[in-house]
């Protein structure tokens, strides 16, 4: 592709985990040109430097307002940055005329009182959460190409891609065979969903040969966001059980789905419907039936894979899902959204 | 304690991943004294030639015969064979007088259909099965005192000890509060659960950095196992939803339960419940309500830690338990039993 | 690119641990178009099959003889094969003007006698072994650049690539002020090298948490390739004691390597000359004096990062060496090589 | 053995690894009562709330000024503090009577001037330091026997032990043949050397799939200390080049150790003499002749394993060591010492 012709972007907040999958991604991309990259932390310092396998790039670190004055340089800009910043700075880009898509919780969930409860901040700007796009492309996908510039698209989080995927068609096809008030999604990550925190728990003391789960019973961040999306697919209020689970790995997300199911359940019916509904997916691939993913499959790249089990003498519906948490589950998800509302492929 | 007073004991197939921690267990043990080890593979093998780790002992591996002949030396053999050995061998020695304490599968289940079903034979000695006592101490402790010499213990599995220590409770606790036939267990093991396979699947490469389900739906051999002493517990049939998935980690193992309750269950009189239910249980810890354990705090140590926490949201009572499975899971377990049975301690 | 003029090629072997890797690079290469993939044990498999992360694709394995009918629609084929392969279907491949670029040792040693001695096999074409470049771009890019078609083209071996991108400087320096018969090599790689041979040595758990040396005091394969290598950058007979360890990851190499010098022997003016020799250098970044490299800089990527210091007290010059032995140290220097004979770029 | 007769001991600063490991040990030593644990960080916490692996323990932390008030009651304390605190408190202790093993660096070397240089302090009780006794018990042991109570030993540091337990015996072989002047060790240690510190390089991303050298070149402190001992033992002044690197693991140390020979020198002989050398001491393994030892085998107990090779084309001795740093390199090593100098085994 032509350079002039490629789409042109930057980043905010480079230095994270998700910002350096991004980079990667993004200097690999054929129909994309990265022409900043921004860190508070980082501020002049040469990208080689901070992250030596990025030593043959010669981009160096500059700050927020010297990004805002490449206003004309730039088509869309990426937020990787923590909660509740892309909330107040988005907008400064946005009034420029330059798109945003926002790995953060900000403009994910509809409702302030969920950003008061799970996230501990009230919502500065609730126009602006309304005016966002929920960035799930396989369920939104006539939303987002429908997208007039500049356009502003929430990241969906990690757990919730890999949950909603799997269980978006479980909620579509509905309640008669199905008991959508009984879900369970029991969910394992690797390490690098944590960020790069330096906590006690984070040290690899802590991490390896170790197992553990936490936030459980609906305490995650992530439990509305899962409710909000399947409440809207079932077209019915959706209450799962959300637990997750740390694994002594870094990158990589399982999330093993319970549905229990009415006595004239067909499996084999519902694998059909099931296999239908992603056939046309490029990053979501259901597994031959009875046969089950691992995350290894999806390790530094886009794919969602999907494999269900059934067990008849419990009535228990098992969806198997996972995707590389920095990957489909953040960085990879967010170029598929340009690439979508860009028409370049997929 | 006096050497002459100490238990005489041996073991048979001393050479896998159990058998290495038994030894490990016995050499230090002040009350026990191991007069022989016997392995088919490394028959007049030292033993630091095979494992270094114990190269200040000067015992070598003898072979069944030699080990049958040896029978006025001990009191007491475990078993750490393959499954379908010791249903053959055992009786040998317990005709001679000598206890048995195994620890495969041979003699944990009732019906034989199970054996059929689940591990691929028929078992060739239904009345030496039915002379054995399950060794779950918590749960079968008067039974196990009782014992008479010559004795046999099956040892219970891995899986089965986490889940029914977790959920022997619930079953006891009653119908009432709690939909017992709603149980899902979603167990995660570290793969030395395996046992010392030479498999592709178990590669360093396959396991690091990689988690995935298998056997799930009940096609898992635990599965029978845990029904049956559940369905005991509860006085019940029950079925439960036994579901176990691989960590990149060598030893521990993690039970998520998942139960269903009743509109008016209340979580502080279940736990008050719980907390009495094993206040006396040396190697069972009930941590404070709300809190979590992770498989790191039963690293080489018999404990079994259990947590629980409670989603009112949907209704969903959850209960985390993890182990040792080398240790409360196979070996320390099994030297549970013989202290339970010789009245040494615990 | 257009993908009329994109260099067409394919890959014979294509089913081991290189073999992925290049896959994973060609597919994302821009001037590159895969053609074929060839292995014997998966002839008629579809490639997402047998490896899920190219679910995407849909190529299917084929076998020697269909790769060898497809010689007028590739211009390159690489051998991913083990040693004593490409020694006799390589001809077959250049005899119909196709070029070849093996990852085997089958044509990297110029003496018949290290094969023997080191591989344990006769050399069956001395004609075609003298007929071959050894890939080393660094040190060999003029010769490199030159070749005709179809050429044929040694790919380096992992720790050969290490040891000689940090040594060669030093060779080239002189003896005058490094005593170059006092080359020690303390190398350590994870156990990708080894490649996906089933051994109990290989398993997760011989591997986890483990660390030893292996092939010490000259006896590891690469030894010859080293000391043929630098021996001529010396235009003298150099002999290194090289001694590989074995890291508990999966992939990553690093090599310690130690010189003794002469009492006048002068850092800073060493370093500058080793900061010259690799300035034009896209994939080897020597770093600031008594700066250190680590494996995972060069993770996933064809960097090889030096770094070094000096320990005035025993004379004693320190260089550490760091690359992915998966890609430069195999797939990615393979790949480097064809980007150079077709003046791609680097 | 009757616990009126057992060594009563205490531990100050029983919050680290190695605080931990040493607990362990001393709750299933038959020959020890621990009568108190001491920590500032956790002063009145249960120890099982702080470490759950010790859930059935009754003891709780106290501060120091409790452990002074606690003089009658123990023979003997272990200090497991971090650097420059022993120096100060031990005495504390001596002055009432009571014996002190110390797991820091304060009373191992006997130049004030290497305090400065490498751990950035001045000793502030030189007549303390020169009344120590170090305890590194294969070299020391008739003095180490003959000790009066109330003594002080310095427990050796886990580089140091590993690289002279090596080397010790090269040293003793002597000049005729070795040249001890050549000596360069190339070491790896698992992280937790470096303790429980909160450091972005010892987050579980920094560390798994990463190796790396660091402090070579004789900036590491354990330097002098290995140059102070192996200079008493050669009777001459030797300086080693000492280069320490880290392993993606948590526990095991492995030293490297070349020295060049004579072009007369005859490794069986050296051989026969360094197994001799060895031949009674129960926590030394000299393997057979070329065979390397695995850090693996000295996994939570207090070995080391020693194995060496010649490099006959290059005349290079190479001498590979390893041990546990927590066990022999730190609480093992000194459980061995009080063992020795109360006369209990080995």
């Amino acid at each position: 592709m032509d350079k002039s012709t490629k789409i042109k972007v930057g980043i905010i907040g480079a230095s994270g985990f998700t910002g350096q999958e991004l980079m990667g991604l993004l200097f690999r991309h054929p129909s994309v040109d990265l022409k900043f990259i921004s860190s508070q932390t980082h501020v002049e310092k040469r990208l080689g430097e901070i992250f030596p396998q990025f030593s043959n790039s010669d981009m160096s670190f500059i700050n927020l307002e010297q990004a805002l004055e490449l206003k004309d340089k730039v088509d869309l800009v990426f937020f990787t940055t923590p909660n509740n910043i892309a909330v107040k700075e988005a907008k400064k880009f946005l009034d420029q005329g330059i798109s945003v898509i926002d790995f953060s919780a900000d403009f994910r969930l509809k409702k302030n009182s969920d950003y008061k409860k799970y996230y501990g901040f009230e919502h500065q700007d609730l126009a602006l959460l309304e005016s966002a796009s929920y960035g799930l492309v396989e369920y939104k996908r006539q939303e987002i190409q429908k997208l007039k510039k500049p356009f502003l698209i929430a990241n969906p989080g990690c757990y919730t891609t890999a949950a909603n995927l799997a269980l978006i068609p479980v909620c579509k096809y509905g309640a008669e065979y199905l008991d959508l008030n009984s879900i369970i999604i029991d969910a394992k990550s690797g390490v690098s969903g944590a960020g790069k925190t330096l906590a006690a728990s984070l040290t690899y003391n802590e991490v390896v040969e170790n197992f553990k789960a936490y936030n459980i019973a609906g305490k995650h961040r992530h439990s509305p966001e899962i409710n909000m999306i399947l409440s809207e697919a079932a077209d019915a209020d959706i209450k799962v059980s959300f637990n997750p689970h740390l694994i002594p790995m870094f990158r990589g997300l399982y999330a093993t789905s319970y549905i229990k199911t009415s006595r004239d359940f067909n499996f084999d019916k519902f694998y059909e419907y099931y296999l239908d509904f992603y056939k046309d997916e490029k990053y979501v691939k259901v597994l031959e039936a009875r046969c089950l993913p691992e995350t290894k499959w999806s390790y530094k790249n886009n794919m969602t894979f999907i494999g269900m089990d059934y067990d008849a003498d419990t009535q228990t519906l098992i969806i198997c899902s996972c995707l590389d948490n920095l990957v489909k589950g953040a960085a990879g998800q967010a170029v598929q959204n340009l690439e979508t509302v860009f028409n370049l492929r997929n």
